[in-house]
């Protein structure tokens, strides 16, 4: 087995001391490297530590400010539309998050969307993050690269943009959903090709409707909505209510972020924050929420099904495992990670020793 | 063709007259009617008229309230949670979405759940109600009846939890989705099931988890989400979100409601208002949702596919065909709601002269 591993300080000290150089604010840098390495420990690992040179590309070309002026451009008592400045992602979203806790914590649910933002890695860090408050968290988000045609169509205007939810539990581990509305993300499609393997039927097709199994023609195709024409309308939503509400792009509008490292993308977000408390004791919630979870893991399955998971069960165990033993991350990105250290005058990233 | 019309008016005259009959306050009757003959307009002809027959079933076994005391139970400047003491579905989801948009007119955004609710009809009409106000609505239910397996296991603890949002726009028809988070909806198999006709496959699995097609065994299996494990993923979402949430059955709790006309259901919705002014110029969100529409609708097509629809524009078409022609009913429907009439000396349902 190749694979090394590197521990969740490690990695975000890394991250941190990699941006820092970069010419971020120390608290910025630090923010934005412990959402990254957070990813990598639960396991999100198309949204983590690999994300860092794509940052770094858009940085430097001028395409993400590094000093932006985030602020509340409207504000109600339940809502807010937080103006990133073009910022990084992850701070927007972050602040938003938080404007979002403290309204619920008074109005009982908010909402705060986010324009000027960018892409802020995985739905599910922002949808868990009431969840320490005994709140729950609904998070929508515009994609960073329209992959996804209407229904019936060979134009790709709409993106995967995801959900993801969050919600407490008592003594189980919180229900945590973080789904894009296409049957796979991009990222696995150009995981795929690295590997050099085929799709399976249903992930995408091409122009005249078959399928397309060669991950490395994907250029000449199209991702498939959840659910045929039905996850066609929900990634209509959430890019209404992510995008088009707060003011960010959707539809023509989306910039590709794979292939424009200047262009503003104007990202959108949105997350609901509803606190328990305004709906009763959050103890019988969470019980309500513990006695389901047990039944559904209880309850019969198929003959070749060993267990039946909740949605977030896998990240949670893997968050448990990778903090126990460290989060493996593949040869070849550590050595980009090397030469980048070597690069900016950063110290390398600490592999752990073998166990 | 055999099937014959009738007005809008006419439907609902008549099943408010039956409802009076029945022993439903006059005004909480036109309130019903009016709903269950607007789903029959834009085309939701499951939850329509259909459904007055079953209902009555309820009305007289005691399994609703004819009289309830509509209240709110819980509330803060954002929230509220209306308990519906066991009356029609139709009157507690109106009740909590008017609360709704009253809320969400100062606090801007507003989430509103149901406990003690029932049946209501189509989900779009509520997440519809409130684009009048320049308010966009997102709406969750808990269906009635557990049809819906976790993803690898057998037994049916979830049900077909629809999401339902509507989305104004300026010239264009409302963005309306209303969707079950399973392939079909139950109705689907059942309607398929009268008609002697096989149902395709992706719809329902056997015990197996082998595709099932004919929809008289349709109790020998169960539904299948959208998007394998991540439709399992959502039904939950939605379950916790319009029924635990607020204190409203979900899991083994629900009734199967075509089983038991008894059992208090303790059916659970919610609705989350969002007042447009509040994020800005209403009328700039109505200008860029028309613009993707249009986008849309007017990008190329796969070569066998005529038109590209957007979410609600298939109903939209419906109910301006429907009240030009009149709302087609089966004739074996009508000969039920005859023989109803007469029971309870209502005047007959009046068709429409053949245009």
């Amino acid at each position: 087995m190749n694979t090394l591993r590197v521990s969740q300080d490690a990695l975000q000290d890394f991250i941190e001391a990699v941006f820092v150089k970069e010419g971020l604010p120390p608290a910025d840098a630090k923010t934005v490297a412990a959402l990254m390495a957070e990813a990598d420990l639960q396991g999100s690992d198309g949204h983590g530590v690999i994300r860092l040179l794509p940052y770094l590309k858009r940085l430097r070309a001028g395409g993400i400010n590094k000093h932006p002026h985030i602020r509340v451009v409207h504000e109600r008592a339940a809502m807010a539309v937080v103006d990133g400045d073009n910022g990084m992602g992850h701070l927007v979203v972050t602040r938003a998050v938080d404007i979002a806790i403290e309204k619920a914590r008074s109005a009982g649910v908010a909402w705060v969307g986010t324009r000027f933002s960018n892409h802020a890695g995985p739905a599910s860090l922002y949808a868990r993050r009431p969840l320490q408050h005994d709140m729950l968290g609904l998070y929508f988000a515009v994609g960073n690269a329209n992959h996804l045609p209407p229904w019936g169509g060979t134009e790709a205007l709409l993106s995967t943009n995801p959900i993801a939810a969050g919600i407490p539990t008592g003594d189980e581990p919180p229900v945590v959903l973080d789904m894009a509305t296409t049957v796979a993300a991009y990222g696995k499609v150009k995981a795929l090709a690295k590997r050099g393997e085929q799709m399976p039927p249903g992930w995408m097709v091409d122009r005249q409707g078959e399928p397309l199994l060669d991950p490395q023609r994907s250029n000449e195709g199209f991702l498939l909505p959840i659910g045929g024409y039905k996850g066609y309308g929900l990634a209509l939503i959430v890019g209404l209510l992510a995008g088009t509400l707060g003011g960010a792009a959707m539809g023509r509008d989306v910039v590709d972020f794979n292939a424009d490292h200047v262009s503003v993308t104007n990202t959108g977000q949105a997350i609901l924050v509803i606190d328990l408390a305004a709906f009763g004791d959050p103890a019988v919630f969470k019980h309500a929420v513990d006695t389901l979870v047990r039944d559904i893991r209880g309850s019969e399955r198929m003959a070749n099904v060993e267990r039946i998971w909740l949605p977030g069960e896998q990240s949670f165990d893997k968050r448990r495992k990778h903090a126990q033993e460290g989060i493996p991350l593949p040869p070849t990105l550590l050595d980009e990670l090397d030469t980048l250290a070597a690069e900016t005058g950063v110290s390398p990233l600490a592999r752990l020793a073998p166990a």
